[in-house]
């Protein structure tokens, strides 16, 4: 079916062989869809492609005529419009799960949603961030106080920041963002102001376009990644070390598998919960229990906050159903490939949509409510344990491969374990040790795969040649989930891959810890969503040395990045100082303007910038000369 | 420059005199664009090119394979995913025009704004509206808590309908929305939750976007035409008869010449004002004074409150500048073609942008806010005055044709006029002719022009066909406009082209308002989002009736669409259950699906539906079987 080699596909071992079972089986995956779509067109490419209105689609020839569409926007125009629409569309995601979280913690808050508050610590520290005083209040008063805090952002019909960001960000990146007209107001407001201005006959200025872009960044990362973190630890608990597995040798054979896919923890929390509590059921229909495993970053929530196993990441998520083992695919939101219900259509698997803005034809729709998730949680797992007995063992094959995994790195969890170094001081280790150059520097890999990339290629190549280097990684996303295949998140890979000064560091802290040998290589953060943490991270390092965050001997890197979201969390990113590397270009290559801003200009304006190298050898030295110039800055 | 002749490029005698300069005098315009972009892309055209992530972009072969994107998603997930983006695109247009009126409001009763309430009775009647007790309130009190009650919209965290979707839509129509669960909630959520929607991997049910389309519909609707219109009403006031001209002739050759160009009232109600209070200064810099004239909605709005006249509209933009006579143009937001800044600079036009989504390079910014309103008007006033001086009298030459104008039809008005005939029951007389066939129906001719399309001509052609057959016709916008330049706007508009019947109609109402002579036979309502004022028309028609507004003998049409705005707009239509003609197809035809659905099945659902129809007179044909399909299922 395919012209590509299964090795030019993927490095994932388990992905292969499902590839040439699918083959066999005439499955057509993603891969197969990906050479149909070839050539892919060149102006869309560049981005120098205008659908704003219809007296288009207009498309500027970058070697020649035409440069300028019907109304005379040019190439800078319309990638910048673009862009900013792409990133409307990722901050959208992430400021609607945020939302949607806020709602769940006003329903369990007012008792009308099954779930419980996991950590009245972290509503306690939130509530503490937000100004809002503790004292003598009960659990629920608090919860709901917190939870309309964060509402109030959606209300803010002012000019004044939105409540969040302020709450959240260093006061030095406040006063620059605020200096460039860029802080958000209501994260909504902003969002519907960005389509307007992109509309046609609106704004023809690159420049102002790209400070919008900025702006969004900043919607994406405090009104998306920071209240949706922030809240759902509240709700479902803050993550600590855990260890499991991951790829697709964790389904079992004998069990019915169910797998969560797709953002939503709500949902993902209550199909675990009831697996549990339906055992029985399972093994009353022949089964030996029930396994549940993730993909994406479902499967990181419930893996950093349950220890529940690994499936597999996002472009061999068609994979895991062909593996002939999968009852049932309980799904939410973003990143869910349309072509699931054809791919589980050729199988007994059942695909559940569970939410009203996600259905596919073809699924069995289960609806989830906060109100109603107990019953959509029986209904889901209780439609997989119907379905394995439908199950077809001719059609099983489960790749053996599967990686041990630590997880949970949450920032308590590493300040925890620092704390057993120094409890008086815990973040002073790890200063120490960057100062000293046994940690070189700090990069967070995050993101997604891209059919553009064989599969885990660039993101595992590249990470090698940084932690050779003593650089620590810290990982989210479904490229956390990328290093997970390969172990990079256990002990073992601190010894296989780390420089020798990061491995004395990861080991004295790791045993310190009661670990009993290295912490991992790779620090699992945990959903794209979390890439919050690594934000506060950021900032509690920045805040301890008295710097900016631009200053720090940091990068961040989405190797192989694929959603909108992707690109709205990357402009978060350098935004916030960060220097940000992307190993697949976003659609912007057509427009001089956008390029030189976004991968230099925006350097002087908020001290992080976008670096764009597909090489992951490249990418690995490049993001090593930006460390050491850091370094060298700060005299260390 | 270009191979079309002019007579294939516009109607309009005056723009082709001004293609003829421009071509003479080597200025590109829109026209040659146009041809530089041919031939246009397929894909986009039917809708079925993807961009919404990294890996993209993708295309479907309506003819064969690819059949599906990357992701899997096919023609009908692709279009449909488009539309809805398109649908926001234009709903945040209207709804951010809206929140600004909404700010304005409040500013002048908060005492921040130098502008004044100029309708009292509008006021009262919006706050009834509203429910907001009006007994012993100063006005400002009660401008601010109708302010307030708009704005509240923007502050709904619940799951509510919007508050002005339900004070201003009819019982039948809200309890229809509500079934189908299409009732907005905060309007600005619903924006997210759609660019969430459309987002890689959410929905993939194109049903399912369709039915967000339709709420997205009533965003534009109610969150910005209805509520924009409304406060705008209260600020500026409420239209009455005025009586002006159209087309380039207005300009004139020894005064200042200003154009206002837009959408937003606030800006060039400003204008308008200073160029009064400033006419020594023109006079004393060798003018014979200071001549406004308008251009797209911002015309619109000062034709329909001021009686300014209008220059021209959106197609031919840029020859207004040709003219070498326009000292100035004052830009704000929307239909601004980019291109404005190139021609500008080939004259000693100055070109002066106000608001801070839409900068131009190459243009003046003078920033307009609510409280630097005056500031913005005599500074822009008086860059054209000076530039006045720089003018070259060997570049200027004003074409001659310009064409009586009769506007300021607010509903308001027009029911002032039929009271005259029966004061005690104003809807009768028009009831009783639309019952006794005089009046065989009615048709909002709305939108904008479109490159694609010959200047007008849809436009014109058919609004001959449907008056010549007792049809009445109601104009906003460019259209609106267009039919300014051709008469159709004038009493002897309706000597020249009404039916005999209906002319008889508009002679009784026009002679018993005291005009001396008929009603014009198009009735211009105002600007695009005026349309309200038509939805507004449509409900008391039925309500009169007691039926549903999809009963009613009456269509929409937007015969040379261009603005993701008309989409919406015409969706907000369609799903109001008015039977919505187009002249240019939305790109969506490369999904059966959604062509099935907007143009059949939606009727069913909500009783109005869309038609596309390129040619004037087989729309005109296609309107005219519609009505007399509603007139026999009322038996009249």
């Amino acid at each position: 079916m395919s012209n590509m080699t299964n090795e030019g596909k993927t490095i994932d071992p388990a992905a292969a062989e499902m590839l040439s079972k699918a083959a066999s089986e005439k499955i057509e995956t993603t891969w197969d869809r990906y050479e149909k779509q070839q050539p892919q067109c060149g102006f869309g490419e560049l981005g120098v492609c205008c659908r704003n209105c219809l007296q288009g689609p207009c498309r500027i020839n970058p070697f020649g005529e035409p440069k300028r569409g019907i109304c005379g926007a040019d190439a800078d125009l319309i990638v910048t419009r673009n862009l900013l629409r792409t990133l409307v569309g990722g901050a959208a995601c992430h400021v609607d799960h945020a939302f949607d979280a806020c709602e769940q913690l006003l329903a369990v808050a007012e008792g009308n949603a099954p779930y419980e508050i996991k950590s009245a610590e972290k509503l306690s520290a939130i509530a503490r961030k937000c100004g809002i005083p503790t004292d003598g209040k009960d659990e629920k008063s608090l919860a709901k106080e917190v939870a309309l805090r964060a509402l109030e952002n959606f209300q803010n019909i002012t000019e004044e920041p939105m409540n969040w960001i302020s709450h959240s960000a260093p006061q030095e990146r406040l006063d620059v963002w605020g200096k460039l007209g860029i802080l958000p107001r209501n994260p909504d407001r902003e969002m519907r102001v960005a389509m307007h201005q992109t509309s046609m006959g609106v704004d023809a200025d690159p420049v102002n376009l790209l400070l919008a872009c900025l702006k969004i960044g900043l919607v994406d990362g405090y009104a998306g990644l920071q209240i949706g973190t922030d809240i759902q630890d509240i709700l479902f608990g803050v993550p600590s070390a855990v260890k499991t597995a991951a790829n697709l040798g964790v389904l079992e054979k004998d069990k019915v598998n169910i797998l969560v896919h797709g953002h939503v923890p709500a949902v993902s929390e209550k199909i675990v919960e009831w697996s549990r509590k339906l055992e029985g059921e399972a093994k009353a229909a022949g089964a030996d229990g029930i396994m549940v495993a993730g993909i994406c970053c479902s499967g990181n929530e419930v893996l950093m906050r349950q220890g529940i196993p690994l499936a597999t990441n996002y472009l061999s998520q068609e994979l895991a159903i062909v593996t002939g083992a999968v009852d049932a695919m309980v799904v939410d939101v973003q990143c869910i490939m349309p072509s699931l219900a054809q791919v589980a259509g050729c199988y007994h698997t059942k695909l559940i949509t569970t939410m009203p803005i996600a259905k596919i034809p073809g699924a069995v729709h289960i609806p989830y409510t906060p109100e109603r998730a107990d019953e959509m949680g029986q209904e889901a797992v209780r439609t997989a344990i119907k379905a394995f007995a439908a199950r077809d063992g001719r059609k099983v094959d489960i790749p053996a491969h599967k990686s041990e995994v630590w997880a949970g790195f949450s920032v308590e969890t590493i300040v925890g374990a620092l704390a057993k170094v120094d409890p008086a001081d815990p973040l002073k280790p790890l200063i120490d040790n960057i100062k000293n150059g046994n940690i070189l520097g700090a990069v967070g890999v995050v993101g997604c795969n891209n059919a553009k990339v064989k599969q885990d290629y660039i993101t595992v190549e590249m990470v090698k040649d940084l932690l050779a280097e003593n650089v620590l990684i810290v990982a989210t996303g479904c490229t956390g989930h990328a290093l997970a295949k390969y172990g990079f998140l256990s002990p073992e890979g601190a010894k296989k891959y780390a420089g020798s000064k990061l491995l004395a560091v990861l080991t004295a802290v790791g045993e310190a810890a009661g670990l009993g040998g290295p912490l991992p290589p790779v620090l699992h953060m945990g959903s794209c969503v979390d890439n919050s943490r690594i934000g506060d991270l950021l900032a509690a390092l920045a805040g301890y040395l008295g710097v900016s965050i631009s200053q720090l001997p940091a990068a961040a890197s989405a190797p192989e990045l694929q959603h909108e979201k992707a690109v709205s969390i990357g402009t978060w990113a350098a935004t916030l100082g960060v220097f940000t590397h992307c190993g697949v270009a976003p659609q912007v290559l057509g427009s001089p303007v956008a390029v030189k801003v976004l991968t230099s200009d925006m350097e002087g304006l908020v001290g992080g910038k976008f670096y764009v190298e597909p090489d992951p050898h490249a990418a690995a030295t490049g993001i090593l000369a930006h460390i050491h110039k850091k370094r060298a800055a700060l005299g260390i």
